[in-house]
């Protein structure tokens, strides 16, 4: 081939794929089921004149956030958090030391933990999240989010966001939908880093709540976290927490274990146009294979079980994703 | 003057005229130190490179409901929901008959309800509010909105929404706020309207919470309304609320009463820039004088007194407002 030919080649190339690029939303989900059917549906309810169009108003989407938007595993990321800041701040709670819960969480003792159940699990919350203020918390969250590496994959935990779902995130914003995180985690954790990380704002962020109280100290105005716990939200909790913060039915809901089984029952059932999605942990290799709830992983059981009678979408993490994580 | 001469003029009032309404984005409010102060406040978190410049994303707004965004004369539009919906569903709650609250309120006896306090409240509430899903009470106050009328003014109450704030609401939005309301009324009732007479969508509506419960009845999920009430966002509850649902402090509080006090502090204290804004209710004539509580109406005392210290800005109705409701 002479000059003149391999620069036509080299320009066909760059066209044809900036093409496929430009065409193709989700460029890290290989083509299949799972692909065509978020394809499919916001096809169908973005196109004006169908019978399945949904106004831009309507179109509200929510995801469940450890194991759907990233990993959960070896431990949630939440606990890796209160892990840390519990060896940060012992050295200044000598009463720590006979505390055996906290002297667990110090040994890095997660199966001891699980036992004690959640009286262990509140101790540590009030170690961590309480007692300061809302704005403390926050930047705690943040120094930890900036300095702490995740165990196996050695990255920041907000850089484990999956690179699959931040492409669905921005391919269903691109269509006019507004993305709700919808957690059992504590609302005020995601807040501190889903902005930069899933660019979900922090009044989209639904998680678990902990009660504040407003005070005005040395002539300012702060908000006091106390130990005590508002709202869980998760199963059951998460249709509840939909209403209390959306006030609408999403018409699209994406999780990954048995607590978010109400969450995509709310959604789907009985209102049509309207989409529910599992990510179904299966890639042993470059995550964990599980869905029975292995030690610290959201059980995926009766949801799974439940999926092809309500039409919900199963992704296979090991075949339908090209890569998890961005290579950045 | 020749038909080519009036000719002129006409195109010459038409565009002076439409060149005014273009400038003016606040047409129903006379110039003076309210508006101004608006404008000003407006153009500086606007203006890109000012010192006072706030991105698109911060830029975030609360509004009080009753009182500040509508009347709430002569008792609380909610009350007045609650007073109908009792007497339309009376001859269903043969039980009501030895209820000595709800008597009171059949009877229209206001005076009597407020003695009675809390207690009575709840058994409106739950009388009007609770054992039904969540679709069907929105149902409900959607049908009383279309046929109650005001018993003063004679008209839908959310055709009672003051034209100047309806204004301010837009002026904000175009200028890139999101705008919410944080009232002490419920969440759910005002949701069923906002949208429609605010343009504020039911996510950005924060109230007062009650209970609902996740359930699936013949194979459909649905929300039960209960009559426990799971959050009061009034007073020191508005900064929590605020908390709670958007997760950052606003740069700009509108409210009309002491129950909006801390809200304004939340938000201007320690804050540059901020804006606060009270509604005084001034015009008689118009509507109601009030701010030392009158039977039904909320107090604006202690907010009142703070506000040349804290730089709020006072709104009076009467000659800060053109008109107050759009003539329709």
């Amino acid at each position: 081939m002479n000059i003149i030919g391999s620069r036509l080649v080299v320009v066909a190339w760059l066209v044809c794929c900036s093409i496929t690029w430009a065409d193709d939303p989700l460029p890290s989900w290989n083509a299949g089921p799972a692909k065509s059917a978020i394809v499919d549906f916001v096809g169908r309810i973005t196109t004006e004149g169908s019978p399945q169009y949904v106004v831009p108003a309507k179109r509200i989407a929510v995801f469940d956030n450890d194991g759907t938007l990233w990993p959960e595993n070896p431990v949630p990321f939440q606990l890796a958090f209160v892990l840390d800041e519990l060896k940060r701040l012992a050295s200044e709670h000598p009463e720590w030391k006979t505390n055996s819960h906290i002297q667990a969480a110090l040994a890095g003792d997660v199966a001891k933990l699980k036992e004690e159940g959640s009286e262990a699990l509140v101790q540590l919350l009030a170690g961590t999240h309480a007692g300061i203020t809302t704005e403390q918390f926050n930047a705690n969250v943040r120094q930890w989010m900036k300095t702490a590496r995740h165990p196996r994959f050695h990255r920041p935990y907000n850089r484990l966001a999956y690179q699959p779902m931040l492409e669905l995130l921005a391919y269903l914003r691109t269509n006019g939908f507004k993305t709700f995180i919808v957690s059992g985690g504590g609302a005020d954790f995601m807040r501190a880093w889903a902005e930069e990380t899933y660019g979900i704002p922090p009044e989209q962020v639904i998680g678990s709540i902990g009660d504040v109280r407003f005070e005005i100290r040395d002539g300012r105005p702060v908000l006091m976290r106390r130990p005590e716990i508002d709202f869980v939200d998760d199963k059951a909790g998460k249709p509840v927490g939909i209403h209390r913060f959306i006030g609408r039915r999403p018409i699209a809901a994406f999780g990954n274990s048995d607590g978010d089984l109400q969450m995509l029952q709310w959604t789907t059932i009985g209102q049509t146009p309207s989409f529910g999605l599992l990510v179904h942990h299966t890639d042993a290799e470059r995550e964990w294979a599980y869905d029975k709830a292995p030690s610290s992983s959201g059980k995926l059981v009766d949801a799974l079980a439940e999926a092809p009678e309500r039409g919900w979408i199963v992704v296979d993490m090991k075949k339908d994703w090209k890569m998890l994580f961005s290579s950045y």
